[in-house]
């Protein structure tokens, strides 16, 4: 997909990084902005995107749902006020933001992201750094769903990335793909070098909690393709986990409270034989961060991929247990991500079928 | 040190990670609960420690210190309150607690620890998970510093860790280093393994952020150790450039602030003339997740050691800037922290020099 691309260190006229779309407070970097310059002149490293769809962070969405008692006028007014206000999409509660697809309708002579006027492409990098401007009122979203429809315009900056929608799949299904295709390149690497290190002398075992979701199914497909001797993923209803058994994606499926350090770790011990050599952490929930490090073993890695993963707990949590894990911050960058979960999505049935379960059920 | 071990899994009569001494909310282990039960009757694997000092946490100790605008008597009056109501020392607000020292009065006999009745030690696991009652009112302390001479006992579970105290060092200079002493193991774990990787085809840079702070001075001489070709430590201010410049601990020192991204980057940048293949967070304050990022190089590392790190701005910042690096959870537990850190400050005239410096101006 030569459509993709990270941008490298090149200075052109404008920053890399776009600091010079920030307007207040100076100095900092676009996502930790509370204001940025959308407007829509672009410097010759920027591109502008003509904007499509904005697919909100389910965090955001629910945040604005719930304060709103479910009223979808009123959630859609708050979201317009949002953009209008910040010149970006970034929830001021949950900090989160989303992703958007759209077309490319100017790029700059000097951007390095490889991308040509007309091409359709879903951005790579949060809602929370893109300078952004509605302009049809978002007539056409009830207020009701993450995915909201939009017109309106978009800049990337030369670090930016975005990803060229593929044609032989429907453009939301990418869409949710791409949201998440961080985790699973980021598994696989880690199980990766897991399997390497042991070289044969034992199965690498892999724990996903929240095995039934987006981000979990596509980790358990790439767990098992990077090696991985034996998987379980942990849900927390009956229901997940019928739908999880029937994709095939792992050795065994296990129903716990991920909250409940001891539940998990019991649940993941029992499924595996063995604690953990890499437990990743899928769900959006708080307070998961001690049963994982309890179901991981030492010298094991935890992965936390949850946005509601507290930093503190995490830290305090391993050392109260002298628990010798390496903790990951998930990285939702690594190279190569959007194609490794665009593939898993295409060679694995059970991936497949479980993303298009939860669109049809959205 | 035989007094320093890490407890194993074994099963006593009560939870190694200490589930029978939490109150409320039932399930959580003891560092989320909001009570526990500081009982004095110990089970067959847990110990009681006479304590004789609280080191409470930095962030922990300004937050009450500001809310009561320096007012000793209201901040000691505070302490007691939280201990007697929590059943721990965790401060509510910041969440974090601290170290004790004391001596041994009983030890189960199914300890895993291997703690005799009077010896000294100091426990390395967080004052948010460890039982404790205070029998004094506290009246040796004045309020008004981190210290608090405290009469009273503590339990500690069969999964914590204890260090017996060096008899060649000041038990005050001890606490200090022990407080600190996962960051600088960690950063030796880090750092070796990317000598090892590089196998002499170029020198390891490594950038300490908040260089001549407790745990900043030990991660410079611990990196320097492990074989890292070229060191740089950023310290806020001139003064703190001076000491550090004095110590030796670093190749390079840098006057930046940590919060703002581009001058933190460009000073570690122009101090290594490259990023850094492993940035370590030492520095307390809000705000240096992007900075970190950008100052590190693709497939490098950023540590984390700091508590006021935000999970979301290090995740979402690293992929908004397509920065390929791993990003650590700081675990205070490395099994052999303690002795490689007192061992870096018995060997390392410049850590013991900012180390005396320090508990010199308390």
């Amino acid at each position: 997909m030569s459509g993709l691309r990270a941008a490298g260190q090149e200075v052109g006229v404008t920053s890399p990084v776009g600091l010079h779309r920030v307007v207040e407070p100076a100095g900092v970097l676009p996502q930790a902005a509370w204001r940025l310059d959308a407007r829509s002149e672009i410097g010759p490293n920027e591109v502008r995107i003509s904007v499509e769809r904005l697919n909100l962070d389910a965090a955001s969405f629910r945040q604005l749902r719930d304060k709103h008692g479910g009223d979808g006028d009123a959630v859609r007014a708050e979201v317009l006020d949002i953009i209008a206000t910040r010149g970006k999409m970034q929830n001021p509660v949950t900090g989160s933001g989303g992703m958007l697809i759209g077309t490319v309708a100017q790029a700059g002579r000097r951007s390095p992201l490889g991308l040509k006027a007309g091409e359709r492409v879903a951005s790579l990098v949060s809602l929370t750094l893109t300078p952004l401007v509605v302009t049809d009122g978002l007539a056409r979203w009830d207020g009701l769903s993450e995915q909201v429809p939009c017109e309106g315009w978009a800049i990337l900056f030369a670090r930016s990335i975005a990803a060229v929608l593929p044609e032989d799949l429907d453009p939301q299904l990418s869409l949710a793909v791409l949201d998440v295709c961080g985790a699973p390149a980021l598994t696989e690497r880690v199980v990766r070098r897991y399997v390497a290190e042991r070289a044969g002398s034992g199965p690498v075992a892999v724990a996903v909690v929240g095995g039934a979701g987006k981000s979990g199914s596509l980790s358990l497909a790439a767990a098992r393709r990077a090696g991985a001797g034996r998987t379980v993923g942990v849900v927390p209803t009956v229901a997940e986990r019928d739908a999880l058994v029937a994709a095939g994606l792992a050795d065994e499926v296990a129903v716990a409270d991920a909250r409940d350090p001891v539940a998990l770790s019991v649940a993941v011990t029992s499924a595996l034989g063995v604690p953990a050599d890499v437990t990743v952490v899928c769900v959006d929930v708080p307070g998961c961060e001690h049963g994982a490090v309890l179901a991981t073993a030492d010298g094991g890695t935890v992965v936390f991929f949850s946005m509601a993963t507290s930093f503190a707990a995490a830290a305090l949590g391993a050392e109260g247990l002298a628990a010798d894990v390496t903790m990951l911050v998930g990285n939702g960058y690594v190279p190569g991500h959007a194609e490794l979960a665009l593939g898993l999505l295409r060679e694995v049935p059970g991936v497949r079928g479980l993303f298009e379960a939860r669109l049809a059920a959205d």
